[in-house]
């Protein structure tokens, strides 16, 4: 609460006031529980438009931990395994959440936050070509993120590849979108919605991250892939009994396409931000078109802008460097653009 | 969203006006995240000074089943299990949660929604006497709602005798306060916040029903009762990622005594319908006073007012008769009773 | 250790002398590992023709309660529950270990240690007539034992209609057979293993309890119903890495039909026990035609019978009486027999 | 049970004669149920001894998947993970069991299937250096194996730097000693049982693979460390209703030294065949002096051997290589040393 520039992270400040001011004007109305209310209906009807799977089941979950356990519970027998890129939001950021629900994590090391078709068939050909695989964890599903942790995107051949290597070796496909938004309004970007709903067994659309107060939209494009789903999530305590303050959020994003207009404003902040820093002949860690911006900063540079700037620690590739994470959001001002570009 | 009366429940509306006023106002404020932020620390203090319990850890969660499945799962061992009334929300409306996280619930028979001391101390002694009780479930806890399900309350003199009965055999005493306010503002009621913290391990001070968009404070009186607890929390998929959005609701609600004020209203309005139903010669299910109504009708006027008022269905006693439930909230209205009195 | 008559339970000596002799004779043998050796197979083979069953499954687990919660979990998605009588082993003595697998069991008063068909349709009826059922733990499977814990016997034609109401409603049918030899064996029952296979979904024929040093047989008699069960009993601890030292076991206990003969060597001893008990005019609990004799004392007599007898305790009905019990084996010897009868 | 020499492992042969013999003699003995019998005392009070360890609590288990997961499911709190080589038999080749019960592996490379101080000192700093550590898995205890899954020996002095490091930060140390007998007869070995009840919180001895046809000796040096770990036991399904059958097998173990005897038998036999095999010019694989000896074939020569000797796969190092592995124990006769020496 301190005039100190803040760019540490996409989730610091409430919601989009477009959201925030329908949930005023709805207040009072009365209008469902635990999911089953007009604005979830709504909001539902308009994300299957979006993805154009008219037979999709969506459902909103509160957090993104717990989406991605009670997703994988759900889709994973209990003998099976997923395979994730060692960088994953599952693997390291979760407090052992999806172990805790029984579920190995196949880990791979990946490049840039990412994992290939190649990859994954490797690691499934490991379990598939192994005279003892009955005792090994047997991989079921693969789990990506769009954009991954680092910020990088999957193209579309690339998600392609990995769709078709899961469903020739039966396993399910889910992606993580807690920064959807920013992926989908990127120009790098060639990967739709559509195309996730076609490509994947489950994703969901982020909206913690992404203007939302809180809540993750969970999209099966199949209708009743998983039977039982609701039971499922309240046995994860994933139920919101208020599920209109969901609903409502979500059919806010998808109307005007706000969820659009959120991404396209953080994406550009954070491009301008990584326009002044090369500008200025910082190194730029990943190629991350999204909302996260990795930037080397020695140790002085590092002192001087930390007295003046939150950020986010990355990592420290050696001695005399650490690796800084700049984001953006919905909510960037030009004028912390202006105050950052000041600082560098 | 028709105009048909709805009594149904007390979470079928967003917040007291009071909380979403605020959260428009600190909408953009960078406060902190997953629930270190200035708004949460201060709702801390507020209910550490309400419980007067200076030593307190205060958490705040998301919903009920997901806060008594990550409560008794922390203060559980897994071989122990939890003694509860069969009416009891963990017994039949969370689609078996404490199960699936891994601990049988004793279920008793109890009477009005409510066990006794000696209800627990026979439930106890019958695992301790059993000569093979090293293949029993040991009862590791209790688990009593105040309100209960059924709107009954624990008296003070009842609450003592059970948390004496817990001490004395090594059992943890857990009361689920999701209707709370709903108790506290009763005059029936003779258990004040600072007895709870005094006689129980772990309680939870219910918002979802009793005026928040969502949240429950969850306080340990004693520090460090359950150490790293927030990673238990992280683990179930319980953390807000913006925890301000929860704290800044219960610093609302000990503002000035909200919540308070909120329990007030709600008890006002239950006794006037209350008053209404026993005026027309209705016969009121359990002696229950707080914010829920449970009333007799026969099949003639139960099919009446259902086509004018929206209740919830509690049982069939026979074949003539169901009891139907009426549940009063913050947001009840003087008109909301004048129409339901009109319909008797 | 001392010469104090020990008629306390069927599972306190080695195994049948046969058993012992043949694994004598194979002790150097190497025959395979996991299960995948000649005598598993040999004995699996038997063990179809005996249910008559080709297609069946087997599987060679170590004890009772590793069975039902392997078992109970693969048969059961995560938001079903089981059905089963309150005094069902599942219920009272296996530590909670259902539970701790992740399921509720849904428990019935039933009459004798039994359940019947309409029990099991009216608690599906309950979950399934809830509004809100979505919310209550789903009927997914019910348990039953043969015999019962307290010595009783289903008939076939209970049996068939429980078959019935499982079928029906999409339940699975499951069958403990931990004591099935005494069961076989009883001029009371009429339940063969033909009947078993063709009426439940998957049971286990008893071997611990029924003159083996360990070791229980599953059969699945529908081919590959649970997919990777292997790798299902592996994630249990369930898998003995000699597996032919179970699969030994019980292809001797199929060979010349030694189960029956174990069964009927106990059910005569203990046939002979309860018309003793009977001549001396002792009370006998339960209409228990098995291998387990429950038998009414009052102080006196239990003093003075438990100095000379290892029995067990069962239940106290009242302050001056105790219902303790005598269990008969493969073990049993005219001796003993004799021995109780002189002390009765 | 064809004539083809076997020397694929140490666990496809009944158990040494003198436990057969000593279970046959005492076939019909009642000394007790659930592991609270003479033999298992006896056994108890001889592990005690062996270890110098007059506090300890000593469990028999039946197979070694099932004792990791019940140990560490015991002395791990749900938040915590346990630090494994890669190459560990809880990371690969326990079909996830580990993961199932809800904990996070954390494993290391290392070299020659081991982990040092040091590695494992950095795992825990890693963790305890992040500043978001509440959100990762918290390393709890260490996980190795002596001898290793390649058969390679922690010296006394690596292990008592390892148990420094875990008092240090507040880990448990837990060895899985499945192949124990093998090191403990191994001239290069230093570690004593002794040295193991010193330096850590939890060991096994084990059985299986060590000459018994099932059952593994956990030994906590500290009494009560775990408390009530029966029941924990229970729910894992890993208790023996005829626990003498595990007893007496130890019991015999810990006579005269025979758990000694046969772990010199298997040395002095696999010391034979590395020495042919260096004879011949073979490369062997691993540092390896215990009973599992690795060696490198190429195409040729692995289709030669295979045709005649039952060996097991290891792994592939390069398109014209394999590694495979024999395996010697308390029954390898010289007659298969001699067939073997004889096809190299």
């Amino acid at each position: 609460m301190t005039d100190k520039l803040n760019l540490a992270c996409d989730y610091n400040q409430g919601a989009h006031p477009a959201i925030l001011n329908r949930m005023l004007e709805n207040n009072l109305v009365k209008s469902g529980v635990y999911g089953e209310d007009v604005f979830s209906e709504s909001a539902r009807e308009k994300i299957r438009a979006a993805c154009q799977a008219p037979e999709a089941d969506v459902w909103f979950l509160v957090g993104g931990t717990q989406t991605n356990v009670t997703v994988l519970d759900a889709i994973l027998r209990p003998y099976e395994g997923v395979i994730s890129v060692i960088t994953g939001h599952i693997c390291i950021h979760e407090a052992g959440a999806i172990e805790h629900g029984g579920h190995k994590i196949l880990s791979l090391p990946g490049r840039d936050g990412k994992i290939s078709a190649e990859d994954i068939q490797a690691c499934y050909n490991t379990w598939a070509d192994d005279a003892n695989h009955d005792h090994v964890v047997m991989p079921g599903a693969v789990y990506l993120s769009h954009p991954t942790e680092v910020g990088t995107l999957y193209s579309l051949a690339e998600l392609e590849a990995i769709s078709r290597v899961c469903r020739e070796n039966g396993m399910r496909l889910y992606v993580d979108g807690a920064r959807l938004a920013y992926a989908l309004a990127c120009p790098e970007n060639d990967v739709t919605l559509p195309d996730l709903a076609r490509l994947c067994d489950v994703f969901y659309i982020g909206g913690t991250k992404c203007g939302t107060l809180l809540g993750e939209a969970v999209v099966f494009p199949k209708h009743n892939a998983v039977p039982h789903f609701f039971s499922i999530t309240k046995q994860h305590g994933a139920v919101l009994a208020k599920g209109f303050v969901a609903g409502l959020q979500f059919d806010t994003l998808f109307t005007d396409n706000l969820y659009g207009e959120i991404g396209r404003t953080a994406i550009a902040a954070a491009e301008r931000i990584r326009q002044a820093l090369r500008d200025k002949g910082y190194t730029l860690a990943f190629d991350a078109p999204t909302n996260q911006i990795f930037v080397l900063l020695d140790q002085a540079k590092l002192e001087e802008l930390s007295a003046k700037v939150e950020m986010s620690f990355w990592d420290k590739p050696d001695a005399e460097h650490t690796t800084m994470r700049f984001v953006t959001s919905w909510a960037t001002t030009e004028e912390d653009i202006d105050r950052l570009t000041a600082l560098l």
